[in-house]
């Protein structure tokens, strides 16, 4: 456990979500597989918990979203038309030497950040010859050393947008020549040409010769949707504009997958394309700018702790885009991303497919291909939000410490401990007869091992916002506690209002009625 | 639509799927992927509510089994030591002319199919010739044509069975020939040796050259469970006996892959794995058997529809093994098994991870590697028998058809359908505010288009067990229609009552407490 006051970092949200069975790293027994995770019991009622109050808030909240759960096999045409065969790609170089294979424009940003890290040397040093009357910013803007790197850095970066941007495979080589960069392993500099890398999963379907074929896992749920478009549109009688959504999972082939499950290989979206008349987008994409913000904020995880990010290079699909960040413990980082996606992807799919993928409007008595406006959360960064957020390290009143998750209670795993005070007099059974009563209504857990304070503190470790605790004068008054977590105050509560009480504070339905 | 009293296919739920919005076929634009189905709207939340009703039942019901959420992709080892790199295998061959692949045993097996087909046809002169005079038993024992094709049967079914429990390719092959089997689709004999065929999609994991290296997509949940056996027992503090429960997709490169969504290559599993002390497995064998029918049975689809299905042939792991079969379109399949695993998976685990699966036992004072008993049940396969139960075509009094879906309440897709009698007279506004009222609570459907009539069966269709009716009395005395789906029969409820009455119908916890 970190000291309190320490700031917060992935590896200690990673390894009490191990020590307290949120999330294991995957095949652990055989030392584990890169960048792949498990959910442990506490971490997959979570992430149900979090798709519940996601799948709500769409679908029961707006009479016109519906959803659906689209295979992870698709069509490979799907590809094909959603422009990722061709164009889903890193460009990646393989040290000869070593055997190494890195992304290029990786090993350039690393230059780079080295180049940084020599800036703050020379300001370092200057803060501690200077002391109190340094000023960072002329330093830095007269300082001829760190001009000069801030010079190069400029040169590096330009370069490298004017490759990728033309996907001028050879110029990224030749900065990386130029640059003089080594392999960080062995330290050597012969470089294979840089080559483009599909991200794609792929695998062989079927095994009757004449019908195998390559597909490919899907690398966003995205086109589950639009390529069910019509059949939906059709079977659940609806007009523009409505919505589908979908939670499922997506794979993605990354070459560097890392940050614990903030960029997994295997991953899990929660994705709703809004179907609309085209000219109506940047009313729909401020529309849900509003709504997918109002649902961050409802869940209580601290307003400052999210910013708007808007992409001013837009992907080839889209007329406007912008990230939905959050502060994880590594800084503000895309945590969902809201997306005009025109109507590139249904245009798309009716030109490989050969089949109208239009909207019949009474109105204008025209058919068009409606645009889309596109709402996409990675589940898994979504949960590390909560963990984020959540995890705390206290110093008590009484000098001790406590590590506590403060989880939005109607997203905690458990919702509600039930305590018999001692493990006698008659107490456990009356507490075993309460669990029985809760436990149809919310995720109990009964405990009678260990003193109190202990079993309060490891149900603190787990989120668990009430405690009920089973005293002797339960036994007098059918009359209990109930101990909030995060600031510990007891209330009493007669058992008959036990389950009303605890309701009003954990359902779902609380967060959802203030969207 | 097929005539009342006909008798229910496969395809008359196929085709009421795709026409209201429960299933697709995937990728339906591009013309379909083999075997692979979306589900739409109303197959999604259905496919939900089962989940909840299995996960409920056995983490929220048995204070001794907790959930997890494994990863799809596991370290490739796993699969070596479940067996299924060597042995999960299917026999193929392939016709040199045609370039079509094939299942050995399934062309043999068509072959039999073919001679009972003449049985079946002597069978069918004699009863014309006979009338009711016919005794078909004293037929088929003393014909000599039916003899010789009983025996001609007996005789291939004999030499299959030896050929496959032996491995022996080569038998198979000889079997086709001296069948004289020709390939269906071209009639050529041209036959290449039979190989086996490992049924598991393979995929290349990472980039990164080194770190590169095929992986597999799980055929089968049950190995997540036991790789992270361990790690959850310790974290969640459980003792023996305790369970593991799991809902997630699985892959197998089926050769046959058909019937619906009876047989799919990507598919959802619920299991549950709950480890023992050796020695008791029998006891929890019979335990889990008396468990899960009551499940099953709690849904009144008709208890008819299920028998138990004893493995006469055990897999290499069991000890003992039985199916919950189901009474689908095509007859009894397997819907559900429960296996004795013994400590097969776990020891194989230790033996290929070199690391202790072991539970010290306090009482015995020792360590022993758990025995395991498994449930396992496929989603899809149950969504089906849901289906084939609740599909039903009516003649109604007044002379009309309707199709309906009788789904339990508390799995149907919507609860509850709000509709005005007439969309005037201020009704509509009175059956909006209705409609928000309860939306927060059941999934509700507002619809106001087409007469009542007509807008009843589209409930009955999707399988909407209530209609709330407002009409002009409720403006009156703020009471409300609520039309039962199977009865059609009508209940006057006062506007305030709504809520709990319709809750206590279709609230998933009334099944629950069944069991």
């Amino acid at each position: 456990m970190a000291n309190s006051g320490d700031t917060i970092t992935l590896k200690n949200i990673a390894s009490h979500c191990k020590e307290y069975g949120f999330i294991y790293p995957s095949s652990e027994i055989y030392d584990g597989l890169g960048a792949t995770y498990d959910y442990g019991p506490y971490g997959s009622e979570l992430k149900n918990n979090i798709k519940e109050y996601w799948w709500k808030a769409m679908v029961r909240m707006n009479e016109n979203i519906v959803g659906i759960d689209a295979a992870i096999f698709m069509h490979p045409t799907t590809w094909k038309a959603s422009g990722h065969v061709d164009a889903f790609n890193d460009p990646l170089i393989d040290n000869k030497d070593s055997k190494k294979r890195y992304r290029a424009d990786v090993l350039i940003e690393e230059q780079i950040a080295k180049i940084e890290g020599k800036i703050a040397k020379e300001v370092n040093k200057a803060t501690k010859r200077f002391g109190d009357a340094f000023d960072k910013d002329q330093f830095v803007a007269t300082n001829p050393r760190v001009i000069k790197y801030t010079e190069q850095i400029a040169d590096i970066e330009s370069r490298m947008k004017s490759a990728i941007e033309a996907g001028d495979l050879e110029a990224l080589k030749q900065l990386i020549v130029d640059l003089d960069i080594a392999d960080p392993v062995s330290g050597s500099r012969n470089w294979t040409d840089v080559r483009q890398f599909n991200l794609m999963f792929s695998t062989e379907l079927g095994s009757v010769a004449g019908e195998a074929g390559k597909i490919y896992l899907r690398p966003e749920t995205a086109q589950g949707i639009f390529v069910n478009y019509l059949n939906v549109q059709k079977t659940s009688r609806m007009r523009l504009p409505f919505g589908i959504a979908q939670i499922g999972k997506a794979f993605r082939n990354e070459i560097i997958a890392r940050q614990f499950i903030f960029r997994m290989r295997e991953f899990e979206q929660m994705e709703m394309q809004f179907f609309i008349k085209p000219g109506t987008e940047m009313e729909w994409y401020d529309h849900w700018k509003n709504q997918r913000i109002k649902w961050h904020k409802a869940l209580g995880l601290g307003e400052e702790n999210y910013r708007f990010h808007d992409h001013l290079n837009l992907a080839h699909y889209a007329n406007a885009a912008c990230d939905i960040e959050f502060n994880f413990p590594m800084g503000f980082k895309e945590l969902e991303g809201i997306h005009s996606r025109t109507d590139f992807d249904l245009s798309a799919h009716e030109k490989h497919s050969g089949k109208k993928l239009q909207f019949f409007d009474n109105e204008m008595n025209e058919s068009y291909v409606p645009y889309v406006l596109e709402t996409s959360i990675g589940l898994d960064r979504m949960f590390l939000a909560v963990m984020s957020a959540a995890y705390t390290e206290e110093k008590l009143e009484d000098g001790s410490e406590r590590t506590v998750l403060k989880i939005p209670p109607a997203l905690a795993p458990v919702k509600v401990a039930v305590l018999p005070l001692v493990n006698k007099d008659g107490l456990p059974e009356k507490a075993e007869e309460i669990m029985k009563a809760v436990k149809l209504d919310f995720n109990a857990q009964y405990d009678a091992k260990d003193a109190i304070g202990k079993r309060y503190r490891r149900q603190d470790a787990i989120g668990t916002p009430y405690c009920v605790t089973v005293d002797h004068q339960t036994l007098e008054d059918n009359t209990v506690t109930i101990r909030e977590r995060d600031s510990m105050a007891q209330q009493r509560v007669s058992v008959p209002e036990l389950i009303a009480t605890l309701d009003d504070k954990v359902n779902i339905k609380n967060l959802l009625k203030q969207l």
